[in-house]
Order: C-alpha cells, then sequence, then structure tokens
C-alpha cells in the first residue's frame, strides 16, 4: 500500500507557516495569560482541539446552485476520485476534516477496495453513507416523484429500501459506521396525502433498513421542515425524528442539521433534548438566515453555533461514556470556491468548540441554581468573546496544518491547475 | 336543586328565530341538494354537529389585553359568578358551548359545592381546570420570578406542585376530569439556566402531579415556543410535550394551541402525530398571524382550521374507541365584547367541523392511493368551499339555540344592563 | 390570417356541459336567492367576473422542480410553440387566461411576427415580457454568477441592460405592454457587497432600462426576500421595489408575488400602501407555506387570497380611473399536470375575486366609522363564507368554456397524446 | 446650580478599578500589537469610541413585564426622580449613557425647569422625548381603545396630535431636541378598520404634529410588525415609515427597533436603505429572538449587531457632514435588575460599534469590486472575531468610569439601599 501522499507540497505550507509563526506564537502567548487570570489553561483547550474532528460531504467540494441557476467553477470536481483529492487539499491544510461522507449513487464507484485505498493515500477515511431517494437516478426502475420511503406503491418503498441497504453494504467495505438517511418524502398540496398514513408506511422501511444494520453502525434520520416539499414532510422536525428513532431501536439517532428548522426555533435546546433522551445522532453544520440556505457555518449567526458547542460540551459533561456525535460540513457553495468554504467552515466550527471550552462551568452551575441571571449570562458572554483564533490555528499548527489556511491555499494554485487538468462542468441547478 | 335557568329572554330568541327560519330553511334545503348530488346526507352531517360541544375559558369573559395596556369593557365580569353567567349566555345562544374551563386562583371559590351549583342552575358544568404558576398570587410564601414546576429551589417547585394538586382537588368538587398545566418556566438568557437539568426538574415536578391524578382524570400538557420566557421555554414544543406525556404515563396527554408555535410549521401534522402516539390530549382554539395572539378562531386562518378538523375527523376514523380530545376556546378579547367573539368564535370551529365532515372519503383514499394529486386536493378543497351556515345554524336552531346568535345577543341588552349592575375594572395589561 | 382554432374539441366540452347544466343552474339560483336578501344581485356579480381576466407564464406549463430535483412529466412542452399549445387549452376551458406572458431568452424566438400570429390563431395574445439575468444564457459574454444590473463591473451590468432593452422590442413586436423585472442580484455572505453601492448600482441600469420604454409600457419591479441570494436581496422588500419605482419615475411600479416576503408579513395592506401611493403595478399569483413555494394559488391560505381581493376591490373603488394592475399566474406546477394547476388556480383566484365583490361595502364602511369591530368583520367574513363555485361557473360557461375544466381536460386526453407527440424532457432541477 | 454630584462613591470605583487595572493594561496592549500588524492603531479605535454616546429609555430603569405577570424587584425607581438616579448610576459606571429619554405621561412633571436641574446636578442630560397614545392614561377625555393618530374619530386624533404637542413643549423646555412618535394603531381582525384610510388618517394627524416642530427638532416614527394590534399595524414596516417620513418633511426621520421586524428581515439592509434615502433617524437597541422581545442588547444575536453597526459605519463614510443618528437603549428587563442590564447592554453596543471600527474598509472594497467573495466575508469576520473588550473598558476608564461596571455596581450595595428607602412597586404587567 502507498504511503500518505498528501496533494500540496510540505514546503510551500511549511515557508508561509514561518512567516506567520511568531505573531501566531505572541497572540497565543498574550491569549494564555488572559486565560490563565480566569484560571483557565490555553494548552489544555488546545489540547481538546487536537482530538476534534469533522467529515467534509463529498458533494460540497463542487459548486452548488439553487433552483434558478448553478454557476459552475472552472476546476471543479467531477467525480469521487477528483472530490477525494480537495477533500485531501482541505485536510492537509486544517488538520481537523479527516473523514469524507459519501453520497450514492453520486458517488457510485466499481471498486470500493481501490477507492478506499485511494482516499488512504490521500489520508483520509470514509464517514456516514448518505443514501438518495428524493431524485430519480438514470436506469432507476421506478420513479420517486410521489416519494420513497413513504410512497403509497410497495415496489417504490423496496426499490428505496434496496437503495439504502446496498448504501449501507458499500459503507462496510469503505470502513463506514453509519448511514444518514433524509428523504425528501412530503406533499405539496393539503389532503395530497394522508399525513398518518405516510408516517406509518416510513416507519415499516425504515425498519426494513434498520434490520439490514451491522453491528456498531448507526443509523441517522435527519429531518427538515420543507423543501423539497412544500406543504408537509413525513420527518418535519425533530418530534417526528425522536419517535421514529425510538421506535425503530437503539442504533437510530437523530441528526441535527442547522438550517432545517422552523423560523426562531431554539436549536441549542433540541441538542439538549435529543441527548436528554439518549439519541443525539450528530450534526449537519451549515448556516442559514431564511431557510435550508446552506451557507458556511458561523457565517451568518456564530453565536447560535457557540451555543450549539455549548449544549455539546454540557452533554459530554453529563455522560461522557456514550457521548459521541457525528460532525460533519453540510454546506451549498454557489459563489465560492469549495475548498476555501470547507477551510473556513472547519475553522469557525473550531472555534465554536473553542469558546464553548473556555467557559467556566463551575461558576456558570453555581449562577444558574442562584438565579444569578446577569451573571450566568456573562459567564457564557465572556468566553464568547475571547478571539480563540490563536488557540485553534497553534493546534492546526501543530498537527502540521497551515496557519493561515487560505492564503495557503491560494498560494498553492489548485484551482488554476485542476482548471487545467479537469474536464468543464455544465451550468443547470445545483443539488446539496 | 333550581330547575335551569338560562340569563336571556326564550321569548327574545324565538321572535328572532321566527323572522330569520324561512330564509334558514331555504337554504337548508338548498345546500341538501347540492350535498345530495356529492352522495352526502345533510341531515347526517347536521347529526353529528349536535354532538360536538366546546368548553369556554372562564377567563375569556373578560377583556383581555397586551403588555401595553388593556381597554375595560363596561359591564365586563369580575369574578366566578358573573363569568359563569356571561358563559350561560354564550351556551344559551350558541348550544355547543355547555362548559366552563376554570383558572386558579384567578377563580378561586369558597365552596365548590354552592358554585357547581350555580353553575348547574346556568345550564353550565365544568370542564379542565387550568393551574397558574406563572403569576405571583397576592400573599404567595415565594416567588415564580425564576420559574415554577422547573425551578431551580426544591422549596418553589413544591409549592407549585401543591398548587397543582389543589386545583385537582376543587376540579374533583366540580366534576371536571381533567388538569391542564402551562407553565411559563423559561429563560431570556442564553446560560441563564441549563437546558437539560430545567427539562429534567419539570419532569420530576410534573410527575407528582401526575400522581395526585384521580381515576379517570386526564393531565393535558400545554407546549409554547416562547412568551413570557423570550430565549428558551421548558416545554417549548410538541416534541417536548410528547417525551414529557410519555415518562409521565397513559393519562398524560399533550393539547394543542394553534397560537403556540413557530411560524410557519404545520400544525394540521402535529395533530397527526400526536394521536399517531397515542398523546392527543386536545386542543386550545384560537388564530394568530404572528405569534400567541389570542385571536378569535379562524378569523385570521380559517382553511387552517379546516384542516385541523380534517385531521381530527381521520383520527377518529382511525381509532373510534379511543376519541376523545378536550375542545376548548382559549381567546384573548382586546377589542370586541368577549361574549360576541366566543359565540362568533363557536360558529367558526364548529362551521370548520362540518365543512371537514363534508370531506368525500373514500374519493380521498382512492386518490391519494393512486397518487392523484389534483383531485385529492380538489377533494379537500370541495368540502372546504361549501357554506356550511345553514347546517351549523339548523343544528343550533333544533337545539333551541339563536339562528343568528350575535343579533340576538345585542338585542337583549344584556352588556349594557350588566354595565348598569356590574363594578367597574381597570385598565392594566390584560392575561389570557 | 387564420381564424381562431383552440385546440380541443368543442363537442366535448358542450356534451360534458350539457351533464352539469342543471345542477349548475339550480346552485345558481339557489345562490341568487341568498344574495337577494342580502340586497346583491348575483348577476351584476357575474357580470363583473365576465371583465376579468389573468395572464399565464409561458413557463408555468413546464413541470417546475427544486434545486433538488424535477420529476418531468411525459408530454409537457419543450418550446414556445407548444407552451402556447397548452395555454390554449387552459384558455379555451377557463375563459379567464386569454393572454401569454413571455420569458427570455426561454422563450427566445426567431420571428416575432410569426409567433404573434401562432398565438392569435389560438385565441391568445401577450403580456409583460419577463427578463432572464439571474442564469447564464448559453453563450452568454459575461457571466451573472456575481450579479446582473447590480455587477460591480459595469460591462456585466450593461449586458443585462442591454437584455432587458431587447427583451422591449421583442415585447412590442409581440403586442406586450410591460417587462417584468426581477433579478437575483444579492450575496451569500455578510461584507461579500457593499448593501448601498449595489443599490445604487441597480439604480443607474434600471433607469436605463426605464429610459428604453416605449410610450404606454410598464416597467413592473418584482421584489423577493432571498433565493436565490441567501444574506441579502437588493430588492428585497416592497420598501425597496417601491423607492426604485418613484425613482425610476411614473411608468415604473411595483409587483407583488404572494411567495416573495418574509414570514407573517401583512400583504394585503402592503396591497393598500402600493395603492396609496400609486405604485401598484400587479400580481404574481400562487401561495406559499414556508417560502416562495410557489404552490397553487389558494391552495394554502386561500383567505389572504380573498383579503388580498377585498383590497383591490377597495383600491378600485378609490381610484378608478387609473386602476389597471397586470394578474398573472406565477406557479412552479412540481407534481401535477401543470394544465390543470392552471386551470384550478384561474378557478381560485376568481372565486376569491367573486367573494371581494359580495363584501357589503356600505355596511363594511359603516361599522368601520363605528368602530364596530366584530360586525366589521362579521362583513367580510359572510362574503368568505359563501360558496361562488356557481357564479364563477356560470361566468365561465356563459363565455363557452368548461363548466367543470378539469374534468373536461382529462377527457380530452390531451396530455396522453401530446406525450405521444412531444420529445421527452429531461430530470435536472426546475426553474420558476 | 449645584455641582454635578454623581450617586456612587468616587472611591469605590478608583479602588476597584486599581484592582483591574494591571490586567486591563496588558490586555490592551497586547490587542495593540494585533492591531497593529493589521495596519490599525488601537488608540485611533480607542478615541472614536470616546465620541460615542447613548440615551438611556427612562422607562427601563424599571422591571418590565409581560401580558402574563410582572414581577417587581425591591428597590426599583417609582417616579421620574428615581429614574434619574438610576441612570446616573448607569452613567457613573458606563461613562457612554449621558441623556435619559423621558416618556409622557409616565414622566409627568410638574416643574420642568426643577427637573433639568436634577438631571444637569446627576450629570445627565435629556434626549428624544416620547408621546404614548397607546394607552389610557387616568381621567383621560378619548379612548385609545381603537386608535389614536388613525382614530376614525377627529376628537381623538385632535387628543392624540394635542398630547404629542404637549410632550414637544415639555422637551423643549427639558433641552430635547426630538419627538419619538411610535403608536399602537392597527388592528385584530380582518376588515376591521380600511387599510387605506387608516393611514390617511395617520398622515393628517402626524403633518399637524410635525407642524408644531420647533427649528432644529426631529420627529422619529417608529415602525413595528405588530403588537398591540395583531393582524394589522398602521406603520408596520420601514417602508410604511419612509413613505410617511417622506410625506411630512425633512424633520421626519425613521427609527429602527431592532425587534420590531418580520422573522428573517435583514436589519442592517435596512439600516443602508433608510440612510441611502435621507431618513435614517437612529435606533432603539435591545435584542429579541422571537418577536419584540426586548431583551438585552446583543444577548442573542450580537453578530447582527456588529453588522448594523458595520452599516453605520460605512454611512458615516458615505455622507460624514449629515449623519447624526439618535441611538438609544430600549429594553425590557424582566428577570435582571435593570441597572445591570443597562451596563452590559451599553458594553455591548460599544463593542459592536468598535468592531465594525475595526474593519479594514480599504481592503473590503477592494475585495467587493473583485467579487472576491471569501476574503470579503474573512475581512468583516476578522474584526468581529477581536475581543474588543480591552478597547472598550480602557475608553471608560479613561472617561472616569469602572473598569469593570457590575462588579462596581454590586460592590456599591445601591439596590439593598434603594430597597430600604423607596416605595414597593406592584405586580401587573409590564409595559416597555
Amino acid at each position: 500500500m502507498s504511503p500518505t501522499a498528501p496533494p500540496l507540497s510540505r514546503d510551500l505550507i511549511d515557508s508561509l507557516n514561518a512567516q506567520n509563526l511568531a505573531a501566531l506564537q505572541d497572540e497565543y502567548h498574550s491569549l494564555g495569560r488572559v486565560l490563565e487570570r480566569r484560571g483557565c489553561a490555553i494548552d489544555a483547550i488546545k489540547q481538546r482541539l487536537l482530538s476534534f474532528s469533522l467529515a467534509q460531504p463529498s458533494w460540497g467540494t463542487g459548486v452548488g446552485g439553487t433552483r434558478f441557476a448553478r454557476f459552475p467553477l472552472a476546476g471543479e470536481p467531477t467525480h469521487l476520485n477528483e472530490k477525494l483529492e480537495d477533500c485531501a487539499v482541505v485536510q492537509q491544510l486544517s488538520r481537523i476534516t479527516p473523514r469524507v461522507s459519501p453520497h450514492f449513487p453520486w458517488d457510485k464507484i466499481g471498486d470500493a477496495r481501490a477507492m478506499l485505498e485511494r482516499a488512504t493515500s490521500l489520508g483520509l477515511r470514509f464517514d456516514a453513507v448518505n443514501s438518495n431517494t428524493f431524485q430519480d437516478a438514470p436506469r432507476q426502475a421506478l420513479s420517486y416523484r410521489h416519494g420513497s420511503l413513504a410512497h403509497t406503491d410497495a415496489a417504490v418503498r423496496a426499490q428505496a429500501v434496496e437503495h439504502n441497504i446496498e448504501c449501507i453494504r458499500v459503507g462496510e467495505a469503505l470502513g463506514s459506521k453509519a448511514i444518514t438517511v433524509w428523504i425528501g418524502d412530503g406533499t405539496n398540496f393539503p389532503g395530497q396525502q394522508s399525513l398518518a398514513s405516510s408516517l406509518d408506511r416510513y416507519l415499516e422501511s425504515a425498519a426494513q433498513i434498520y434490520a439490514a444494520l451491522p453491528p456498531g453502525w448507526s443509523m441517522l434520520l435527519e429531518h427538515k421542515l420543507y423543501e423539497p416539499a412544500f406543504y408537509s414532510t413525513v420527518i418535519s422536525d425533530w418530534g417526528s425524528s425522536m419517535l421514529a428513532a425510538q421506535q425503530l431501536g437503539p442504533q437510530a439517532r437523530c441528526l441535527i442539521d442547522l438550517g432545517h428548522h422552523a423560523p426562531n426555533v431554539n436549536i441549542e435546546q433540541i441538542v439538549a433534548r435529543l441527548h436528554r433522551f439518549g439519541k443525539l445522532g450528530g450534526f449537519h453544520f451549515n448556516d442559514s438566515k431564511y431557510g435550508d440556505d446552506d451557507l458556511d457555518s458561523g457565517s451568518i449567526n456564530p453565536h447560535q453555533l457557540f451555543l450549539v458547542f455549548n449544549e455539546l460540551v454540557e452533554a459530554e459533561l453529563r455522560s461522557p461514556a456514550d457521548f459521541d456525535p457525528a460532525y460533519m460540513i453540510d454546506q451549498s457553495h454557489n459563489v465560492t470556491d469549495p475548498i476555501e468554504s470547507l477551510l473556513s467552515s472547519a475553522d469557525a466550527i473550531a472555534g465554536a468548540y473553542a469558546r464553548a471550552l473556555l467557559v467556566d462551568r463551575a461558576a456558570l452551575t453555581e449562577y444558574q441554581q442562584g438565579n444569578d441571571v446577569m451573571m450566568a449570562f456573562q459567564t457564557l458572554r465572556r468566553a464568547y468573546n475571547v478571539d480563540v483564533t490563536p488557540i485553534v490555528a497553534m493546534a492546526r499548527y501543530e498537527r502540521g496544518g497551515a496557519i493561515d489556511t487560505i492564503a495557503a491555499y491560494r498560494q498553492s494554485g489548485w484551482r488554476p491547475r485542476k482548471a487545467r487538468e479537469r474536464r468543464a462542468t455544465s451550468a443547470g441547478a445545483g443539488i446539496v
């Protein structure tokens, strides 16, 4: 087996890091003094970051779009091999995105073993597999126009179940440990379907997929308020997701995508609820202002991202033994170079986690117990206000990544080179 | 025991009905022909309406307000006796609101037996009792400023539990069969409380109330997205409500208030979900455009009210044996005479139910099974479009009510008379 | 010039109408009696409907989709000729959709004169032309990836302006009298563009288009809260649209699409505001539950559609001389046969208008003046509750349309025939 | 005239500052090096902060509440004298809140001159006056139950106009330069009022108030989506506010309250729009998650607050000559000590301003012009990530305030002392 060979030049990264190191060290030590005055050791926080990681979505390496248009980018990847290459660039620079989550049939591959070797040689592993029954694949026997796992026709349901089971089989070959099931089933008109029967059919189909789970695997259920269905969606909210996961069994858990909720909903409380009832499965990180906008993580509401991680840190403290949520970036990169967005987002997510780690939890609990509302809030705010850039960058540097990831990526000339090597993609609306 | 003595003159109602009867009969028969052509017997629909009823909230007889102001109405009731009187007016005219839901300590009474006799003499019964731990009552030992059932202080929780149990005891004396528990517990700041521990404390307190339930009683849990807490609320959505009800036991069920959801949420699907998992407890009917506006039922979105009843009719067909949701009007009458709003709303709710009964369910199911989206929708729309006023009015007339309830009420001179008899109320913000 | 030759068999429509006529007449006369008792002549309402009409969007004849998928329908049209044919079917059956609104470059045609003749022969005229600078057309010199009329690059703005002017030129040849300008310009990230400068550039470009308007033409500005841009949109709301229209001049007016607003916004008040300040340009009718869902008109919130028409009727009464809004259906038909959705929606829109005409405006004004809140509301509600199906159907029948449009369409076998004749379309996300 | 005599002990503040100074200096200098590397002088930023100030709302010194309840705080102020005292505490510690905005008739005073002297002696001045026609004051002749400036009855409108003019007169005596006009006028039912006529009446009344403006005064119009009216509001959005201000004249401008918008609306773009059209009047700072929650500024979405200030800094650069928005805190302190919330919020607002000043605008403009989306965003994000606490605290310290304001306030024992001195307040719903 070939040794790991990351795509970018080590020298480039080293030489850029050399330029940035002195400033980073000054900032890191300054911050260290600040945190020390708060009774917090900066190295301990950095240590926690060193064991934090995220999955990348294979499809996130391509340019996304809306139902109106997609604007292709010269050099974007066109098949899994190229997607893996781009993910390896992200991982080489960021060092916290070592896993790739494939989506089938988009990433359909002839030889799973070869693909696994390819990924390994790039320094990557495979994360949860994703099934797709919200689109009709070419040469698919039956259409998902009117649903998949919840379709009225048993034959369509069987086809959708079979596809999910096939995803599990491929996932086993790739070393995955989970399947993420998101369906678009729902309606656009009142009366279009029985809301009750649709769920019954979903549960029956999902149970068949669940039955095919290998030991140690998770089935991650992903809810979404709307889109592609615009009147009702079968698994529309965390309540539906939770009840489905309860009915399926212990290997079924719930996945939270930050953009899949009704306006104004308190997502961090959903984190706490899912954990409280043993069903917190993981996250699809992104950000949104209006709907499932799939914007870059933390770009719109970084405070919410911090509050989510604050709940995650709390959750881990409450039950450290079985705390193991799956973290993935899931964004649609419509107007940026996807590699840059993945780098920036990985940074934002790590920063939110770092800030959550800075919260003085003993003080917080005491203020909460005493109903000292202002000081409880200030305890969170004080941690949120810290510029954690030096900690995140230092952890990345120590793992061999770039101090300034986007600058390093730009200097590497990766995209222009790929624009010469890779075939062009077409316009047409994008899919995330 | 004194015989039933409704407050308004029978002659007045009769003479007004006499003026309206011919037109009503013409409309009823015309509609009968329309429905007959659709294979539906109008008398059968009317018959269903004759067994439909709603509870009135005692507090809904007073003028409500906002945090900014309340504008008193001359002649509004100031204690339970007067509230019962006004409810009796509503029931005498509408004939589908025979029960009154009391709220404690607002409706605190010395002698439950006397109160029950008073209600009975007015033709009324008592519905679910409501506890209040979202306000501090005069001379209350401990404050609910920082919560009640979920308070960090065990003594406050104990006081709140005790109040709920006292409500159950009074309810038993009044012939009630349920207690509705809505709490305002939540936070206004991130970090103010542990989201996880708050729920734990709520569940522990709620279990103590549950343990005090008499046989045959229900404990109805009412969730609400926000207000009075503006960052997080302990029982904020149907998912939290459902999980709490599951944990408490079979006598605990979930109550849906139409204004307690995030924007855009599909409430009719929540009806289907709660019923599917055996926890559909009942409704607080009202309407809203922005938040928990507590507007008159069906005044803003009558189609949604119809779709809710469509799910209720479906739910009853799926499990007729144990279908028994509690229906109540819960509105804040800020700019109308509360009696008129209750009359108008009872009418709107009955109309929504009548329209749902008109849906051709055999056709609907067939269209749904065949994914004939357009005709499935048209089947609902065709029922919704029917002007059911004649059916609702005829059912009311046959039960002894007024054909035109608001006109009859106005002609009775009730409010001006009460304005002379009752003491004036003060401004100050209103409570619903 | 060839005589008008509608696509469907006259005999088929007549024979189906013959089966439905007796029932329709019974319902029409029954309703006539009801309205007469309210002092309203049913024939007068019908007469108003006879002068009501809507435009169809050429693109609405195809199956739409989301960014996730499009599910093609066998027999859907693939170029303007076929789209016109389908529009002619809708018009032949409904008789209130005589105009077609083309979209360029989608409907780009070599010979405008031939196209106009083709439309005329089908009984159709052309409505407002629509420009498209939210997508890159094949062989387009400069990309709209980063905007069009508001782009930072003057050359891109010039290209977009030029395209709009070309649309006006083609529109003149087609007999249009307006151009609708909707742009996708906006941002996905805070900071991506200067919010102020973007508007400046838009206004400068729009002024150039405005300068090219022929006399008698309108420039209709269409705002939208979000999508395809997900952080900010240059013309995001009616305020921006209004200020732009004011600055451009008297031929510029504002267009309201019912799905382009923030959650909970009172759209009917926007109608009143735009009219009050002389800028009510017209409507894109559809319905929505979450965002710009482009669902069938009145399918989700028929009461809102009624309230919009209530404002329109009020507006016309206030200034009858210059009341001339452009009405168009603008929907995305993802799961239905587009012809059926257009028929059903035309019906729903006409029904909403009919109900608004039934409002007793003298009584309403009197109640409003006297602050009789309940009776003012009841005056609207009473009109809304009327089942106006017989009036709408009778008007349609008298104009030569089908009493039951969808049934007639299905019996005509149009779509199966076209499925044999027309070439298949591909999947790929849909565009509306 | 008596010399300025702030309420708290100078020694206390000094001694606490002495404990905190070394750490502050270390952090300030560390941050100075970071900013220097970015080409930014920390002292220049601090200098800008030294000329920044906010008004306090007199009513914000009391505990607020919801329509459900208010939970009084021992020692809260009960009349303007005590409110001024509390404002003086806030100003003494924070040094950026030197002005107080009074609300009439709540703050009605016999002798304006004495009140002005009292304020001056406390180191305070008066900001914009606020009128109140959304409540009925005791002994008021006509009720605002059905509206005020937009009421159907000319006598009610005249009374409301007269009250506003009286507010202006008092304001003149107090040295104010603006009146803020917010009305609750609107409806709870479709049809309740003519949406068009209501605006006409509002505009006519507002013009009468405008006519009474002294030279140099501003009339600030405050819009709000809903509450206390729940179906429609006369001045509901920035579009309505802008058109009203345009019609009134150059002294009329628009005020933005951060909680008065529909869900998801991009408020920072509204800032840019109002400024672009010359009508940016000022701000009521607070925060919200659901509606007009009136939470502490920046507590829920601090990034949005930063983006608002980013637009303000941009606006000032575009037109420095006439840039003069009125800044005020407007919050409802339901669960905290109001003084602590005002201190914390003043800090958060100053911090948001400081971060906006840190944005490298030359780089930003260049990235925007070149459509370098990622780097434009990073330019904002880089400034937002800075922990500006040391700059804000140093500016405050140099102006004589407390480095740690809340700690100093708590050590002063102010509230417990006032709890002994001031009379108790009652429960009852709160008003903000």
